[in-house]
């Protein structure tokens, strides 16, 4: 992918290098090299730092897809494909645009800095730390920053996004015997590593969403009337989240409660079990090693170092009132920091001109339930304002099967993120 | 492999068919067959009917084998391979029992009666039906039945096996959205099947083994002093258990308490979760549809169909507290009852001569953790005894990963089970 790219954007004449960034922690795997790209270096133009991810999510027919994953189908009005919204597509409506500028005989408004790495589904792996070393490089000059990695909230209204949750991933493994037993012969006689594990995480969250783990809601920064009352507006309806679920799973009964509970609340997800009988049919083994997953999303003013002492702490006291005598190991896997700015600032500004010049609505100002953990080092690192500027629906099946992005969408999206450099380039620098 | 079988018995002169199953119930996959043989046909001599499987439980090298598990290779003295101690081995016994009496010229003491299947690790499928049909037909004139399919109960003393317990097999689904969600945008938006299931399965069983569904323990019968001396003299220490798991994860500290949880208590495994993220690796997915797979291993006096309605009561309680919008179904995937003979039967007599002859010792009599339930539908419906007459050692690893068989265990085993067939033609006939 990264070499498509490459390929695709040096054909466009941009300047392209592939980053290598070794290997990957505590394996002999490297990294995919992150794509570092200027369009443009005009002095006169303002520089706007685009960044993207062409990893995407696991995927395979048997997980139910009605295509091939990693074959781009049009249908019904829609590209279908793995990635086809998160994120390839956004990268790819980035070229399109410098294409399309080419192809009218438009001047490009701005220069044009293009960050876009390959390990963005399992915690961005290097990036924090070219960042760090580039900021006064590579970097340098960058006025501002937009992020298309993201969705609107329903299916219908284009919106800006001001804030994300942040994510650890944990992993809690336990393990007994040397190897699977049969459970004729054994069970009964030892201690279940699957018997301990699933009693762990019974413990975490409650059926409700409840989190479990004490010390974690006391950090979450309490709700204000102001605040409330910005939820107030937001076009979404529970229909939306019915649709986007195909269920009526729905932990709370008002539009206000759900979008708090996927913004401004921390949430448990537990995501699976490794190491146990996981195919279809009845195999009758005791799983001699397995290990849980789970993630928390994390919000003001959660910190990951308070949050994995809390986590650490509780799971430990969970396993020792269990009384096993198998052998117990939680671990954080990846921590991303929440994210929240503030929509006045000129970068918004643009983007909400170029919202409106394409789609001919204002946009909502939302926040994010999932976790873009290098949107908060980008600000830090850079001191420019992030935007997150999203191209898809909130229905379009990220993480899951059948994953697409609308043509609509696509083809309006990249009118946007174009129309959002022509006002980027003039809008007065006004904002926090 | 049926035909396998078939090709080398029909070498050796027996007679065998093929008997065809139809499909699989809820499928379109076609049963494999059952290899019914005969060898020999002389009114005079006894028919000794012999039962083993082909089929074995799934095997992948990524499960951790140190060898390509479906490949059979010779190593420090052991035959490794899925399926050579489970039962693929014990098969072969029987066909080179008789190569072994053709290339040593000596008569075949009995009329050998065959019947090898090749679903028993998923409940005998279509075989309980086959012997009812055939018990006067193919099956007639059996005097007796031996079953070459469980284990020592260590590593270096052998046995006879006159119980075994029952197994019934479940499957608990929890279903929710239409397709997995991204935990990002849905965590704490909406109710999450795996945390429901996690809820569930906790609730089955302690750490410590104790099964927590009501009315299970009312149904075992009582432990009787005479019962309880009988285990006085068993050889088995808890260092062959510590051997064959690798482990000190015993849930008993003393040998007449863990034989006790294994031969004449029941005990529920969990074995799995299907439809979860399994892999290695951190995927923040909500699944959408999960099964939990867990069993429960039945003994004298509890029938499937009253643990049946135990198991489906108790978790439709358990659901129902949980308070989820959620979809459960709790399904019996296939069972089996438990079965229990007396060791005084001149069929095990036979066997314990012949064990003595080839080992030097007398055989213990045991009972058997692990579940054939074919054993119980051979002994009502011939209403002749059973016996089982084990070839492979505790340590053998059936159902885990580096099955083995020892050599010697092969070579003995084969002398043996020819052995029990010469005994088995003259032994008086006597015994309960």
């Amino acid at each position: 992918m990264a070499h498509f790219i490459k390929g695709e954007l040096t054909a466009l004449g941009a300047e392209i290098e592939l980053r290598e960034l070794g290997k990957q922690e505590g394996t002999n795997v490297d990294l995919p090299p992150i794509v570092l790209g200027r369009y443009g270096n005009d002095p006169k133009k303002r520089n706007i730092l685009v960044y993207g991810h062409y990893d995407v999510q696991p995927a395979l027919v048997e997980d139910g897809w009605d295509t091939e994953p990693f074959q781009l189908v049009e249908k019904d009005g829609k590209l279908v494909g793995r990635g086809s919204t998160d994120d390839k597509g956004p990268v790819m409506g980035w070229i399109n645009s410098i294409q399309a500028h080419q192809k009218a005989g438009i001047e490009f408004p701005v220069n044009l800095v293009m960050c876009f790495e390959g390990m963005e589904e399992y915690g961005s792996d290097g990036l924090d730390d070219l960042i760090r070393a580039e900021k006064d490089k590579f970097f340098k000059g960058v006025d501002a920053t937009c992020i298309c990695d993201n969705y609107w909230l329903g299916t219908s209204h284009p919106v800006l996004t001001y804030g994300i949750r942040g994510c650890s991933y944990y992993s809690v493994t336990v393990s007994g015997p040397s190897a699977d037993l049969h459970s004729g012969i054994f069970g009964g006689m030892v201690s279940e590593p699957l018997i301990d594990l699933t009693h762990i995480l019974s413990k975490l969250v409650s059926p409700q969403g409840k989190i479990l783990i004490p010390g974690i809601m006391d950090m979450v920064v309490p709700l204000t009337p102001e605040e409330e009352k910005l939820y107030d507006d937001i076009k979404y309806s529970m229909d939306d989240l019915y649709a986007a679920t195909g269920s009526k799973t729905n932990l709370f009964d008002t539009e206000k409660e759900s979008l708090m509970a996927r913004w401004r609340y921390p949430t448990l997800s537990l995501h699976g079990v490794e190491g146990a009988f996981s195919a279809p049919g009845a195999k009758t083994v005791i799983p001699a090693k397995v290990s849980g997953k789970f993630s928390i999303r994390t919000v003001p003013n959660i910190t990951p170092r308070e949050l994995d002492e809390c986590v650490s702490k509780y799971v430990n006291t969970v396993w020792k009132e269990l009384g096993s005598k198998n052998k117990m190991e939680i671990k954080l896997m990846h921590d991303g920091m929440w994210w929240l700015s503030s929509p006045d600032h000129w970068n918004f500004e643009a983007a909400k001109k170029a919202t409106k010049a394409v789609w001919k609505v204002d946009p909502d100002f939302t926040r994010e339930g999932g976790s873009i953990p290098v949107t908060l080092t980008f600000e830090e690192e850079l001191k420019k304002n992030v935007l997150l500027l999203p191209m898809g629906r909130g229905d379009d099946g990220a993480h899951s099967i059948n994953e697409k992005l609308d043509l609509i969408n696509y083809i309006n999206g990249v009118k946007t993120l174009s129309a959002y450099l022509h006002y980027a380039a003039v809008q007065p620098m006004a904002g926090a």
